[in-house]
């Protein structure tokens, strides 16, 4: 399968929302994160380790306009923002990409946040 | 109680680890999320969404070092990086800061990332 963010046209539920000289900003139609979506290189980068400062920039300069657009279309209370690195970081396309997450004040779990689950005692390496 | 990242010295358990023109990377000892830590910028910005564009520069620089030190000190297989923005996305303390969360392969929750939970069907909004 080619990569979705290399071709973003390939994957046909994905749309192109907004755009820069260097990233998109792609959504899906989505059950429960509703207006989320991916900041991404247009070039491909493993991680958010390799982007090149423009890059970096760029997905700045769009964050500010994606921020915008969910603001008006869906009014969120909150957001997160991030990226998984590596498979045991949780990243399943090996294409950096930001995500964008809206957060509502309705949902059962606002409040909670991205390290909300990785930080409780159940998650202590059994290794060291 | 004062902004620990305004401030930081007021914090006795944090340390600044690495620091730049804008940024500082903090961290404190941690009982489960082994080597993380938080890039704050020095002024205070209260979400992601307000730093300035020198910040945004800065942090990324700083990023790099902070993953060479990190990867040097902790060897992990993975990262999750990200901001929780406004008190719905779990933000806690209202001075910007990236989680830097090293992960490893000995975690029960290896390749779960930062939205794993959040986008179950049990966390469906109720108003919608």
């Amino acid at each position: 399968m080619s990569c979705p963010f290399c071709f973003p046209e390939t994957d046909r539920e994905q749309s192109i929302v907004l755009s820069n000289e260097y990233c998109l900003f792609v959504q899906k139609p989505q059950e429960v994160l509703i207006g989320s979506g991916l900041i991404v290189p247009k070039m491909q980068r493993e991680t958010a380790f390799e982007l090149t400062t423009d890059e970096w920039q760029a997905s700045f300069e769009l964050l500010q306009q994606v921020k915008e657009l969910l603001d008006k279309e869906y009014a969120p209370q909150g957001y997160n923002l991030g990226w998984n690195c590596g498979d045991i970081g949780g990243q399943e396309i090996f294409h950096a990409h930001i995500h964008v997450i809206p957060r509502f004040e309705d949902e059962p779990l606002a409040g909670k946040g991205i390290r909300y689950w990785l930080k409780q005692s159940s998650n202590q390496r059994s290794l060291r």
